[in-house]
Formats: C-alpha cells, sequence, structure tokens
C-alpha cells in the first residue's frame, strides 16, 4: 500500500480511493515509466491467450510488488511467476454466473442435439426425432465450489437430482468426498467437472471411472481439459457422451481425434469470458482497491505473501 | 362413463380401477371392432405427424364418445373435429418439463453461440470469441401460462429479469396484458413467446413489435408458428436475433429463405416431447381415468361438452 497500482479497466482508475495512485494496463507493452512503485498488480484478463504474454513477464519487473490479482478463477498458471512474499488474489465467484450458464448450456445442448439441428439447419433439413431430457436425471457434480454452486443452483429448477462432490467430505451441508465418487457413478446420468487443475485432479477422471457410467451418460467439462483423461474418453467411442469447454490438449490441434469423436460436443474454452464476467469483475476490483487503501484484509487471497 | 376407454400407453390399461373396460390404441389402423362403445378417447401422442393421420379419423366415427383425452397443450388443430356434445381436454402441464427446458436450450444456444460452435467442430476450427451472456438479460415472457410460468423458474437462477404478460393483466400476481406488450419491448433482451394459437395469438409478433426490440434483441418462440409474422422476422435481416422450434409454414420448405437467415437459429419443433414427457403423461392418464372411473370432474377441460 502507498505505491502505484495497475488496473485493466478505466472505471477501476475512476472508482478508487483518491489516497491511492492509479494506473490503467490493459495489457500489451508494458508501461514504459514507473514499474518500479507498482505494489497491486491486477494482471490484465485476456480470455485464452497463448504464447509468449508480456502480461506475465511483467511480474518479474516489479520490484515494489506486494500483491498480484487475477481475475480468473484458475491460478496453477500464474503460481510459478509469483514471488513468495507477494500475495496472489484469484477472481473467484467473477465466472460463476459466466460459467454457470455455460456448463447448463452445453448439457442442454447434449440432451437436446442442439449441434445436431444446427448442422440440420445449414442442410435446409427438418427432422424432428424424439430427444433426451434434462429433467429427472441425477447430476453428479465434481468440485462442489463457487462455480459448482452456481451450477447447482441452476440445475434444480430443471427437475434434476444434484450430487455434490468436493475434495473433502463435508456431510453436514450433504457434500461427499471424493473418495467416495466411484460409488457414485452407476446412478449418474450427467457429471460435471468444475474443480481446479492440481495434482490432485490430474486426471481424475480417466479409464476406470467411465467404465462405472451406464450407456449414453455425459461427462461435461468446465474446470480444466487435463482434469479428463482424453485418451480414457476416445477410448469409449460414443458409449459415453461429453460435452467439453476445456479439453486436453489446449487449444485442440487441428488433426486430433477428439473433434470426430461420436457424442462428443465442443466449445473452445469460452465459459467463463462472456459478457457477464465484466460488471461483477469491474465491481470486485473497485471493492479490492477500497480495502487495500484502507490497509483491511483483501478477499480470494489464495496465497498469501510471506 | 360405462363405456370403453381406448389409451396408448399399457401402463394405463394395467393401472386402470377395474371397473373400467379399456384398451390400447398406439395410433395407425383403428381397432377393427368395438368403436361403438369407445367413450373415453386418448388420441395416441405422435411428435409433429404431417398429412392424413388415422387418430383423427377415428373421432368421427366413434358414437358414443363422451371424452377425447388429448396430452398435447395445443388443441387448435383438433377443435373442429370434435362434436359439441363431447367433453375436450388437453395435455396441460405434461409438456412443462420438456417444452421449458428447451426453451432455456434455445436462449443459451443463442446467448452462447452454441451453433457456431458445432459448426466449427465439424471444420476442427478452434475460435474463442467473447460470448453474450443470459445472465443480466431482462426476458418478456408472452403468454404467462402453465409452460411460461415454467420457464421462469428455470430463468430466475440465472440472474435474469423476467417480465410476465398474458392475454389479460393480473396485476396482483404481476402479470400484464397483452396491450401493454409494446410499452415493454424496448426494454427487452430476450422475448419468449408460448401462446396457443388462436385468433388473437396469430401475427402477434409482426414488424410494429419487431421495430420496438433494441439490437441484437433475441426472440424465442416454443408456441405455434404463426404467433409470430415470418415475413416480419426475414425483414429484420439479422437486426433481431430469433430462436424458434416452431415455423410458419411448418415444417419449413427446403427452400425457405430462414434456413439461411442471419441471426436466425431453428429446431423442428421438438421442445414438448422429449423423455421428460412420458412418465407425467402416463400419471396424468392414470389419474384422469381414475377421475373418470368415479364420476369426479375430468382435470384439463378446455372444452365441455354441451
Ligand atoms: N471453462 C472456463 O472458462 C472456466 C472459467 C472459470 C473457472 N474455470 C475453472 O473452474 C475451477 C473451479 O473454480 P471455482 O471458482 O469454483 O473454484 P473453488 O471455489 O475454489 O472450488 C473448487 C472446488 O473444487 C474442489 N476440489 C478440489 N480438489 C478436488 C478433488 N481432488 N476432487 C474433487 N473436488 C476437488 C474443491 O473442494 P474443497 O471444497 O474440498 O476444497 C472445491 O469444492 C477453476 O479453478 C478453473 O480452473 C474454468
Ligand atoms: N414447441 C412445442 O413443442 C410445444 C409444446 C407444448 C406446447 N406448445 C404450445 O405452447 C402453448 C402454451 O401452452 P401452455 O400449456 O402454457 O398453455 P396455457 O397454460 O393455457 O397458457 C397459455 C398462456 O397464453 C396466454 N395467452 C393467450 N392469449 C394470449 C394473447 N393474445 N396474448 C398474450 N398471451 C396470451 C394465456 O393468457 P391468460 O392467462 O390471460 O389466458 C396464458 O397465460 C400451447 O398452446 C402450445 O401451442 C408448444
Amino acid at each position: 500500500m502507498g505505491g502505484r497500482a495497475l488496473v485493466q479497466w478505466e472505471q477501476n482508475r475512476n472508482n478508487a480511493p483518491s489516497s491511492l495512485h492509479v494506473d490503467v494496463y490493459a495489457g500489451g507493452s508494458a508501461p514504459a515509466t514507473g514499474l518500479e512503485d507498482v505494489a497491486f498488480y491486477q494482471v490484465p484478463y485476456a480470455p485464452s491467450t497463448q504464447g509468449v504474454d508480456e502480461r506475465y513477464d511483467l511480474l518479474s519487473r516489479l520490484p515494489s510488488l506486494e500483491v498480484v490479482q487475477l481475475v480468473s478463477a484458475g491460478y496453477e498458471h500464474v503460481l510459478p511467476l509469483v514471488p513468495d512474499h507477494v500475495t496472489l488474489c484469484n477472481g473467484r465467484g467473477l465466472h460463476d454466473a459466466s460459467t454457470a450458464e455455460h456448463a447448463l448450456g452445453l448439457i442442454l445442448a447434449a440432451q437436446r442435439d442442439l449441434p445436431r439441428w444446427a448442422l440440420d439447419q445449414k442442410e435446409h433439413r427438418w427432422g424432428s426425432v424424439p430427444l433426451r431430457s434434462l429433467a429427472d436425471s441425477r447430476v453428479v457434480i465434481v468440485g462442489y465450489g463457487s462455480i459448482g454452486q452456481a451450477i447447482e443452483r441452476r440445475l434444480v429448477p430443471f427437475e434434476t437430482d444434484v450430487v455434490r462432490v468436493a475434495g473433502r467430505a463435508r456431510p453436514d451441508e450433504g457434500v461427499h468426498g471424493i473418495g467416495e465418487l466411484h460409488g457414485l457413478l452407476p446412478d449418474a446420468d450427467i457429471v460435471v467437472l468444475v474443480t481446479p487443475l492440481t495434482e490432485q485432479t490430474r486426471g481424475l477422471f480417466g479409464a476406470a471411472e467411465f467404465a462405472l457410467l451406464s450407456d449414453d451418460a455425459l461427462v461435461v467439462n468446465v474446470g480444466r481439459g487435463p482434469v479428463l483423461d482424453t485418451d480414457a474418453l476416445l477410448a469409449q467411442n460414443g458409449r459415453v457422451r461429453a460435452a467439453l469447454d476445456v479439453t486436453d490438449p489446449e487449444p485442440l490441434p487441428v488433426e486430433h481425434p477428439l473433434w470426430d469423436q461420436p457424442g462428443v460436443y465442443l466449445t473452445p474454452h469460452v465459459a467463463g469470458g462472456s459478457a457477464a464476467f465484466y460488471p461483477r469483475a469491474r465491481a470486485f476490483i473497485d471493492d479490492q482497491l477500497a480495502r487495500w487503501a484502507a490497509g483491511a484484509p483483501l478477499a480470494n487471497v489464495v496465497r498469501p505473501g510471506r
């Protein structure tokens, strides 16, 4: 505190407490001057950027840095770049509405054959067939965190039965631990994966888990690609369906077999960054800067500086 | 009562009160014998049948008929075929879960560009772009009946603002009358049409209504095709978007311009007949036969026999 803050949006500069010196950096070339004073750095949001990225290079050029603020929920990619003495905060909550509604979109697309109708429309084909429903489905949410709970709220009025799974069981809240997953899969119609990528979640859903699912079950992944074992999905060859916003590898190479896998529906990592994200993110950064200026505890600390 | 009942599903024959004589007729050729005793006729459900239909021909061959039971919500097509002394009952409520979830599927497909991703997948293209959201949208539901209310329940947790419109205003329930529609359209992000087809609703949404919508607004129709004026939609040329499960004409001829209209997304009248419909319909027919056997008032009477 006392130093400068770099933020992405004009609104946050304009709304900041007058005690703060706030500059706007929206990505691209680093600011030419003043880097030595930057104590609070909100890494600009750029949906699914690939390759070299000046936003992250900057992290090694800020000697006064105290706080790194992400507006993404995932932070596994930034952890190794943030010095130990710096506090890392993420965007937990800011993508809930956006990601949860995309998860529902993927579920309904799969149950209602929406990709098929899009292709039929292109060919001018009117071919009604009876469809699956979401109603009466049992949906297992693996990762009952901020987004998982937002998905549950949206699922309930669809007359579904939601089963909650997190890292550790919380029996008082009806949350199963991940160790109970195998017992839950045979009765699942739909499984939604929405965990962070960690060493525990990498490959969490693989051949053993697919084998426990009934024919025509649906696996949705809106978390991180490597949580689902791509080879195990390919080996299903359409027996179990999948709707994925995140893949492994990502982006999916043009010759990858997943593109044409029967029963697999893909969107290109667009769940979290829709229009709903921006007003929520700007409001959060306003609040966070106010907390920082007041010396109050920051929100969404995922790794305190030591 | 006392006469025979024709029903579509074995379950309903098996569960019927023993005082009733119940036969199964699932469509196709009419039963060869016993038509003269049929007093209760549940017209078999066949999603979007076209052309000559023996299910309806049968209506003129049942001299003892007292009750015609549809399992569809729409009944405008059957009204002229049912003699005045016969009571007509519809399937109000049986399609709510199915149709409402399809409406949400269409809304999310349009907001989340799902048709685009389906076409991109076919071409192996990974092309993220920022998307619209459903969150923060104002959704005007035109037809706040059984299905309209089911759509509202599903919309609310998506952080939307729902506006209710029915034939007549019901101010105590926050329901606007259709006469107020024009005042509501300029602030609408999404309009959902889910009314029956009547002389009042035919062409209800036309050039004047489109003109009041802001650019990029979305019109969804899960009611009946002719409620929306197709020519008025075509004249929008993409300024306003549309997602339609029902069209006028229907089925859409192969050379019709609507297929390739920018911003228009079509499904072939599949909203109501998904898997969720069947258990609800069978449970309803069980109850209705029990009421009929007991001489109790029937449910879902849309035109009493005189
Ligand atoms: N597709 C997209 O565009 C998009 C957008 C936003 C976020 N995401 C991804 O979604 C993830 C979740 O975000 P969030 O905000 O909901 O995170 P969160 O609030 O931290 O919740 C994470 C949940 O995952 C659970 N979890 C952790 N390890 C687990 C394991 N081994 N097995 C089962 N559950 C486990 C946690 O369980 P405990 O409660 O027991 O710790 C917690 O319930 C993010 O990390 C990000 O990778 C993707
Ligand atoms: N796409 C599909 O597969 C599918 C499936 C099922 C049903 N549908 C269609 O959906 C329709 C609605 O079904 P439902 O069960 O919800 O019917 P419902 O319960 O009878 O409700 C109909 C609603 O429409 C309103 N309405 C009538 N005339 C109107 C007008 N001129 N302007 C505005 N609102 C008007 C009624 O208003 P009041 O309350 O003031 O009378 C009522 O709120 C059915 O008739 C059928 O055509 C389509």
